[in-house]
């Protein structure tokens, strides 16, 4: 199948381009290198040394004998050129990854909140706007957030996935009505993510597009079965305050041996999936389309939920490195349950890789090997949700 | 009070201007004057010969005695020069009316999707941030659309206003919960609506933005008391097909001896409010801000509801005016139920000025002293929803 990956240089984007590449399909990458750019910004950069682009498809050609071809265009920017790129290349499949995608980021200053809003409506609406323009027939297949429900919508029942039925008392009696899952966003973006959700439920309804909207919990790991395959394909992994995802900044703090620094009791629960598993559902998902005319198809993709201050006991028993306790940062609730269902991609045959020491010692290794890359002063939070 | 009303040079804001500087608020307008130049891209005109902004505030200062100051900002693109006047001017409410309003424009061309999104989103974006940069309490006043709601949603009950209370099966047995309406919008511009309060419930949640949204119905009318002062104060009239609202059309039409164009059956039921009513409803909502902390505030700004074929026959019967049956351009029902809780407004004070053939009689006169303008070329509707 010819798929376009749009944000396929990053954190996701990369090893979900290689995978869809290794099971066969025609893979075309657009990207505008933003994500390497905010390094620069930021004077952050990847633990792993990450290769360019250019060498990236090289390496891969190499190694799997498969062509991923590139192009650079910025889509929230870009209208005309995206255009042209889906006309040419005929996608029956787009996967959309092409948003500023850290919340510490987009709460840092006014400039931040700005981009992010700017460039996640712009990029999910061009893209959604181009694919009618081109009259093609094209799954688009969205990388969400967990974080659109927000936590604690009906007591100790799971998150549905996507949609929840309600009853309402009208004139005629009380009414079963399913509605998508009320939005509840803790950051300007999370809050993106709920507006995308609105834009693909009116291009599905209007247009007929067909949309899948994935609710990924919080990705950990590095690397791939692809990945691996040679270090010029490694993936980037983050560990400052800003991009770093909370259980990969906990096993590189006890790899350089830096306190694990929790955000008030660490009683929050979170959602998590390994970044393999990230690459197999985009797979699942581009295999099981709606059909024309349905709402948008939504799933929950998540392996697993724990609570933050279990993890870092779980890391520092195992590297026996201390926790710190740092001020949250964050307009969040102090503790929080969490249950989510994610039946969807069981039943499609999702084999979940889920959080055991050995995968850990292996991201450790990673981080070990690569300590001497750290810039330690990015470890700690620098974004506060409200001065 | 000090009040900028973002938008101000507008059908709905010059009018809510002159009144809320009548009743002795410090009035600055920030406009970018996009709504004229949209003007000279569509080659359209307001009916009405307008002054220019400058004019229109030398003769208000004339008549009234009273200064009304201006500035040229586009708060979508520039968001430096909005803090600034933020800052400067130290508002304790805004009016924000900066949004391209016109569904039919919203959904002519790719362009105009995509500026509609870009413009809308960012103009409100930018405005909150800006509030929460100035440090300052600044109530913002929102002039949303009924057109978030969709039509139907509770058979024959009333859409309320903005929330919803629905009851869920939880874990724990049926749970109530007040949340914001399910949003239903039917083309880009009103979905643009709809992105909006998800943007406000963030930041009236993250930052304790004081925040009420007004979702209005189609305006009829152009003049109220304060732009009758003097014809160089008189409002903007829009008859074409992306920018005319479908009862001042049918007023034009029948002034110039043209078939009133129904789109379809004619039985869409719409709800209305006359201009005169949105500037009373926009000084009684700034006069009833929510507290800090609280959830947005929604009105509903309606005064009655119609079926748009009644309409038609309405004032065929008055002007012996045909009606001509036009394909419905729109994607939307053939006919549908419309009934709106507007209690909010009507308890804090709003006495409707409602349909009445004497004031449909005053908007035919403006009709016919004008209709020498008129550029019949442009009265069909030229915008189609999908192709």
């Amino acid at each position: 199948m010819k798929i376009i990956v749009f944000g396929g240089d990053g954190f996701c984007g990369w090893p979900t381009a290689l995978h869809l590449s290794n099971v066969g399909h025609d893979v075309h990458i657009i990207d505008n290198l933003s994500r390497r750019k905010i390094d620069v910004d930021l004077s952050t950069s990847s633990l792993t040394p990450i290769e360019s682009m250019p060498n990236r498809l090289k390496i891969w050609k190499k190694v799997s004998g498969k062509t991923i071809t590139f192009e650079q265009i910025d889509i929230a920017e870009d209208f005309f050129s995206l255009l042209e790129a889906i006309k040419k290349f005929k996608p029956s499949a787009v996967v959309h990854f092409a948003e500023q995608r850290s919340a510490p980021y987009s709460m840092k200053s006014a400039r931040t909140k700005n981009y992010t809003v700017n460039n996640n409506v712009n990029a999910t609406h061009n893209l959604l706007n181009a694919i009618v323009e081109s009259k093609l027939d094209v799954h688009v297949v969205h990388l969400g957030t967990m974080g659109v429900y927000g936590y604690g919508w009906a007591g100790s029942s799971p998150i549905p996935e996507g949609y929840v039925t309600v009853s309402i008392d009208t004139k005629e009696g009380p009414l079963k009505k399913e509605i998508l899952h009320p939005a509840n966003p803790g950051s300007v973006y999370h809050m993106t993510k709920t507006l995308d959700q609105l834009i693909f439920g009116f291009y599905a309804k209007n247009n007929e597009l067909r949309i899948t909207d994935l609710h990924q919990g919080i990705v950990w790991g590095t690397q791939t079965d692809q990945t691996k395959r040679h270090d010029g394909l490694i993936n980037r992994f983050d560990y400052d305050g800003d991009y770093g995802t909370v259980l990969n900044r906990f096993l590189m703090q006890s790899a350089v041996g830096h306190p694990l620094t929790v955000y008030g009791t660490g009683g929050q629960t979170r959602a998590f999936i390994h970044i393999q598993d990230t690459a197999r559902c985009i797979e699942i998902a581009i295999n099981n389309p709606p059909k024309k005319g349905d709402r948008p198809a939504i799933f929950n993709q998540v392996t697993e939920s724990r609570r933050l201050i279990d993890l870092a006991k779980l890391i520092s028993k195992m590297t026996k490195t201390k926790i710190d306790y740092l001020d949250n940062p964050r307009v969040e609730a102090v503790e929080n349950d969490l249950v989510v269902e994610n039946k969807q991609f069981l039943s499609l045959g999702l084999m979940p890789t889920t959080l055991s020491e050995g995968l850990m010692e292996e991201v450790r290794d990673i981080t070990e090997k690569y300590a001497n890359r750290v810039d330690k002063a990015t470890i700690i939070p620098s974004s506060k949700w409200r001065n």
